[in-house]
């Protein structure tokens, strides 16, 4: 037995409600961009704001009929000795029949810092609509995409409709900085509250264009490492100890140098052994990615990509591993002069990971490799490896239900099949609700390349905001439909 | 017609005075540390008490009967818009007899900056007397070896003796910043003060052994490179961008990696071609220095050298040219991790020179060499190499007058031959006198190995400061000797 269809016209009603009340959306947009939630910086005032800001979300949702329950979290100890409570994180829930799927949406209410001097042309915690875009801190990380469902879940209200799902809603405060709590919360509440959940959807990252949708089905991971290479705990001067000494930093440039070749390849033996093979499916669908590489390298600011075609550059963004050299700590640093054989340095690099790469045979690739190269110097320093970060590649099947209604709904908003698109940084969330609660997870952004996240002028375009919350309503119905049709029908 | 020679006797008259009046000199060493002269830092409190120490010092030699000219040089303009007033350059005239040598001592009587909590053991502006050791910022660097040269004028003024030598002397404040307006005046003065100058010594450099005086005839000279890669002036975020571009830090590293081998060999081609052979003499030079490669090695926190003899070494710091790489502007260089790729980056490193490696010649070695190592790697960024620093080597002919009169003094005084020694790193001030004056230039150091100039609790021994005191007396009377004895007498 299917739940009963939807009565025909409600997807035209809800469009309209949404269009009709979209300066209404955009008004609660501005309340919540008017709160200054920043967690990255360990400052109270900011902290306080930042459960402003989870107190109106979870006054919003209860508004809308919402069960809420808003987890305290205790606090963290600060490096500086000092204490700050943790924001609460928000687990709702929207409806409970059994007979629908469940859809779990995550998102985050914190931000980044900004400033109006930073170099913003207007005050970042004022949302400032100029030529159809909404300019103002979190405007497309994350408030923006989070109020987008919320609205969709609204126009059901407004106009009377049944949720063709259950909903339920995780939402934190501390994404921005690591999402502090969030994985022993998700492992906590795996057989509770993501018990009955069956589809996660994350709306937390970007299109590759400025107006074509995408979905996101993979993120690379990282590996981050530290070289250390030292001789002494203090510096030398260059006249009285040059030519005497295996100075550390020599033996360090040789360390990174042997990483990576000119051309982007790694020059870690193994590294690339673990690599799933490319398949001639995931070329197929970089070649109908909506990407102008001439604009895309105008706008980069960039002389010359390492590659020329676009299936090529999206394969090094997201299929292949990459190695980037970040900088030396304990060398001398800054503008000027100065005669220094730096005593003790540390070389950090990091290798970004795609499927089915092991981290911690990576970890043992990378130290047999510096250990083979430094023993051929003969130096008399120490050298010191260490994998100081690991962080998996997420990767999820795009046949998965939530992906086809995902596909179908955007091709009912927006006209368009979405570029499917990995992520060449690493989202640690998705991995996570992945690894624990074993659920099908979907990155499903809302935002345009061009929004700015974690720059100054962060926006993201009305025409975005109000779409996605459209999006979103369609993604309900074409859900609670792939979701039976999926299902045998003597479950029921 | 000789000089009168001297009363017998005089030398040991003049030691017993040193002797007898130890304490009062330590007492005058210890009002001149009271003052905080820092000539580095640009706060006018600070340079206002480099002028009080100038006006004392001029009022010193006023009194031993010296005509004292202390030159106005005018104000420099900080990089910060602020104006400072230089403090005088002392120029000071003791006798004029035609018939003597005239000997020119250059010293300086600013100092380093130092604070209590830096990690000194005693306050650093109270001379303080430990085991024989008198701990203070400019106590051997370079008051006390100044005062050490004033102590033995005095001791003849005080015995009305009458001083064998007439003797100059040039002063400044702002040796640590960079002898600023030093050489403009020098070459102003080359053919007034200057011109009846025989003989220039300087005492601002140190024994290679804590007992051991030593005579120093040569400076490494040192050409300071940057060489700048750059994509972007933005940084790019490695999950974004990394795979796909001409990283410069992968750039720069291999720049980098192909200066210097493991064993400390330069690698650009023809730099060795232009070094003057090391002779025999040399090697016999080194081999008779006073010093002790292990108590070397640990007093360094070195596990190992890169030679295992005292002439490979000694050959290596002084006689050979050195490579050492500093350090990268641009890059991640702090505590903790950054996916950062950074947009343009400046590697540092510094090439200390030897006779008769020519600055200009350099250059363009160095530039040919990393201009062929970047073409290779057909990389899109941007290279370009400048030569920000380039400080000429500086060697004596030690068997010049002054060298053989201070050899002598030497052995009088402490009952050894120096060591002949030079010093690895620059000391542009031997080569400016050299280059514009063309007189005989002699470094003559009082102070021991261990004296920790720069560094926290720098000191100079009791005894070093009063048998300084003496050697410059004794040097006085075998210079007047050694500069009659080598000019023909027809010129009388």
């Amino acid at each position: 037995m299917l739940s009963s269809p939807p009565p025909s016209g409600l997807l035209e009603k809800l469009f309209q409600y949404i269009d009709l009340h979209q300066d209404e959306f955009v008004q609660t947009l501005k309340e919540w961009v008017a709160i200054e939630s920043v967690s990255v910086q360990p400052i109270p005032r900011l902290r306080q704001e930042v459960f402003r800001m989870m107190t109106l979300a979870a006054d919003k949702l209860q508004h809308l009929g919402a069960r809420v329950d808003s987890v305290d979290l205790g606090s963290q100890q600060m490096p500086d000795g000092q204490s700050l409570p943790i924001p609460p994180i928000i687990l709702a829930e929207l409806g409970n029949d059994p007979k629908k799927p469940t859809v779990c949406f995550y998102g985050h209410l914190d931000v980044q810092p900004a400033q109006k001097d930073d170099g913003w042309l207007t005050a970042p915690y004022m949302l400032t609509e100029v030529d159809g875009k909404l300019y103002g801190r979190g405007a497309t990380d994350n408030k923006g995409p989070v109020l987008a469902w919320i609205n969709a879940v609204s126009a059901f209200r407004a106009l009377e409709q049944d949720l063709p799902v259950n909903i339920k809603f995780i939402l934190e405060g501390m994404e921005e900085a690591g999402s502090v709590a969030l994985e022993e919360l998700v492992q906590r509440e795996k057989d509770r509250f993501f018990s009955s959940v069956d589809y996660i959807v994350i709306s937390d990252n970007l299109w590759v264009s400025q107006r074509k949708p995408a979905l996101t089905y993979g993120t690379r991971g990282n590996s981050y490492f530290m070289v250390e290479v030292k001789c002494r705990d203090q510096d030398f001067h260059s006249g009285t100890f040059g030519g005497i000494l295996n100075e550390p930093m020599a033996d360090l440039v040789a360390l990174l140098g042997s990483l990576v070749d000119s051309s982007g390849h790694i020059l870690i033996p193994g590294i690339y052994d673990q690599m799933a093979p490319l398949t001639e499916e995931e070329k197929t669908l970089y070649e109908n990615i909506d990407l102008d590489l001439e604009e895309y390298r105008k706008s980069s600011q960039v002389e010359k990509f390492l590659f020329d075609t676009k299936e090529e550059l999206l394969a090094h963004l997201w299929r292949y591993p990459s190695l980037s050299i970040h900088g030396i700590e304990g060398a001398f640093d800054e503008p000027g002069i100065k005669t220094v054989i730096p005593g003790r340095v540390i070389g950090k690099f990091s290798i970004r990971l795609v499927p089915h790469m092991n981290l911690s045979v990576v970890e043992n690739q990378v130290k047999q490799h510096l250990e083979a190269v430094f023993s051929k110097r003969n130096s008399s320093n120490k050298m010191t490896v260490s994998m100081v970060l690991g962080l998996h590649p997420w990767t999820a099947n795009i046949s998965d239900t939530q992906y086809l209604a995902a596909k179908r709904a955007i091709k009912t908003v927006f006209g368009v099949d979405p570029d499917m698109i990995q992520d060449g940084s690493t989202i640690p969330i998705a991995k996570l609700f992945q690894a624990i609660t074993q659920k099908s997870v979907m990155m499903l952004p809302l935002g345009a390349v061009d929004d700015g996240e974690h720059s100054q002028n962060e926006k993201i375009n009305r025409w975005n905001y109000i779409q996605g919350s459209k999006l979103f309503a369609a993604f309900f119905l074409e859900l609670s439909k792939q979701h039976s049709q999926q299902l045998p029908s003597s479950v029921f």
